[in-house]
């Protein structure tokens, strides 16, 4: 019996049926996926990203999704000043760091926002998470450069967890969630995914959702990935041969039509 | 013989052979959704928010659509300027009060808005609505509050009605729209609407282009959002089973081929 | 033998095996679209336009886009700086004006835009690339005005690309080609793509997809206007009957499963 894969269905139940409010401060490239797969899996989302507004939404929501996809001098500080209210609120903070090591102006951002705020979870690739692990990268663009590819993705999630004493997910062919001394390793999901643009994204946003409606980080980081390669494998099943288009909208629904027994039946995640 | 769902089909068919120009305001998560609507119902959609370039458009515009699912300073000065614009060049004004309530920058800036400029419609929820009408409302994010879920919709619409001398549309399960002493009530649309993100968005922006081709804003509310719900019912029969993917695509699929037949057919209206 | 068609098939297996990073700096309406297309084509594309961020990205990448369908103070500076950072490191820059004519901001921002930077690639529709040219043009929003549609785009087209030395695509019914003295001609695409937003931009992302593994933008540029028809084709056989909403997905399920047999089969592509 896999004590996560129940976890994760249970955790599931309660998010649709608390409908927790997420926040996300995010790209205008997936802002629609994100708000889209958020209510699919059965969270309210808010996107606002101006200070002055966002900073009530932060106070009322469940959880904070940063995502620095695209970058401007207002909505960096919007993130941090966001973040650090959810911090003070006492709800999670989940960081996207789309493109870090791409250019100095986010390598920056990055570091600024994970001095300054608490993360509760970070999600990324293993080019952009080994550029803040320190370790030598050269991402190329906001996906997996070559020369990243050789590296070690648990050593690398385990050190970004230590610095910033968060959990850490890394998504890849096998995905990679550590927490200090706990890992899991998630095998749903499929290359195809990676034709689309935002499935980083949307498992990011998935995780937030699931943030909103437990303590439990390391779980909620779980939950959202493997929902989110539950839903690319159904997905590809669906759709793959379509084309990408399809494969796209055919990710949304299965996000949406998930319940426990889809989860408990397809979900490959193990605690090493 | 219902005669409003005759003036619904017979200005559908003027809107086909008309293809007005509609300048939109609106937030960077739904936009594409809103473009892509106008353009399925026959409209002829812009996007533009930066004032220099916007008062341009909306001078040439047939209707201006304003949109606060996301602010910031530069958009609310855009919004108010080129709706003072489009009251001087005689173009109906819609307003679609995203999260009105939810933080005090929007209230400020909705205020500012039916302040300064002349509303011909506003469309929004039963939140967004009691908000804008002094009763007591406690928005959560964007989606209605339960405080607010025993609010008399008839009456929130009318006074808003009233105090803006404009036409009120409150989406729901039975959409209530007011002007003054006329009531419609519409039975269209599926609640799985809630389940993606821009039907709300969508439906405004069916009101504008609606509203590019008539002076009767009160009957051009009733058919942007009877043939949203339209849409919905049929997106819903389509593919409401294989999830909100695909459903978010039949709703455009069914604004498309939408014809004076099927508005006719389905078309769920009733002056009160 | 068509010596035309055979060479974009070609350009197609090189764009696919060299996976080149693609710089857009683009509006918020069609953004996702334009993103999705290029990674569907084979491309890995980056959305940047905040300068301290974009330059930096410029740097790294194959080549870069300009869209400006929705353009601010900002936006227009990062691609003027853009475009000349790219024009330094030698990658092409293709230029989509879209909306030109439509207000003086878009104008003069056009302007500056061809006077400042070289441009490989300009992709527009009549009314657009008729305004360039300096003859007479009103354009209506962002489509071609109907006082614009007896222009002849084969001088219009001659006449920019003489005017800025630079490939010129005017895409509608037939679409046309100019590099000085020659010209293509061609014959794919649907009118339905004209009832979505965002096929024009896609055209101008795809011409920078494959501009960003040649030296010959000319063909580049049939290229990319010649793979939008034909996933315009491809899309209205499948889902063209179905509505705009799954058009518009199939679209990009053309692009994705793409191959050289479907494109020597369809092009129909000649030159003059």
């Amino acid at each position: 019996m896999n004590d996560l894969k129940q976890k994760i269905a249970d955790l599931h139940t309660t998010l649709q049926s608390r409908k927790p409010l997420i926040h996300n401060i995010t790209n205008y490239v997936t802002v629609n996926d994100c708000a889209n797969i958020q209510l699919a899996i059965g969270a309210s989302p808010v996107m606002a990203d101006y200070l002055p507004d966002a900073l009530d939404i932060t106070s009322i929501s469940s959880a904070l999704v940063i995502n620095m996809g695209t970058l401007n001098a207002g909505t960096v500080e919007s993130m941090i000043a966001c973040g650090k209210q959810a911090n003070t609120v006492d709800i999670p903070v989940i960081f996207d760091p789309v493109g870090a090591g791409a250019s100095r102006y986010r390598n920056d951002a990055a570091r600024r926002i994970l001095d300054e705020v608490q993360i509760a979870a970070i999600r990324g690739n293993l080019s952009e998470i080994s550029f803040i692990a320190g370790w030598s990268s050269s991402t190329k663009g906001v996906d997996v450069s070559e020369s990243d590819a050789g590296n070690d993705s648990t050593v690398i999630a385990q050190t970004v967890s230590q610095k910033y004493d968060c959990t850490v997910g890394i998504t890849g062919a096998v995905d990679v969630i550590a927490y200090h001394e706990r890992i899991v390793y998630i095998h749903n999901g499929d290359p195809l995914m990676s034709r689309i643009t935002g499935t980083g994204c949307m498992a990011s946003a998935l995780i937030g959702a699931y943030a909103g409606v437990t303590k439990d980080y390391f779980l909620a980081a779980c939950a959202g990935i493997c929902t989110m390669g539950i839903a690319g494998d159904i997905a590809y099943e669906r759709a793959g041969a379509t084309g990408t288009g399809s494969f796209h909208s055919a990710i949304i629904d299965a996000v949406s039509t998930l319940g426990d027994t889809i989860i408990l039946e397809r979900a490959k995640c193990n605690e090493a």
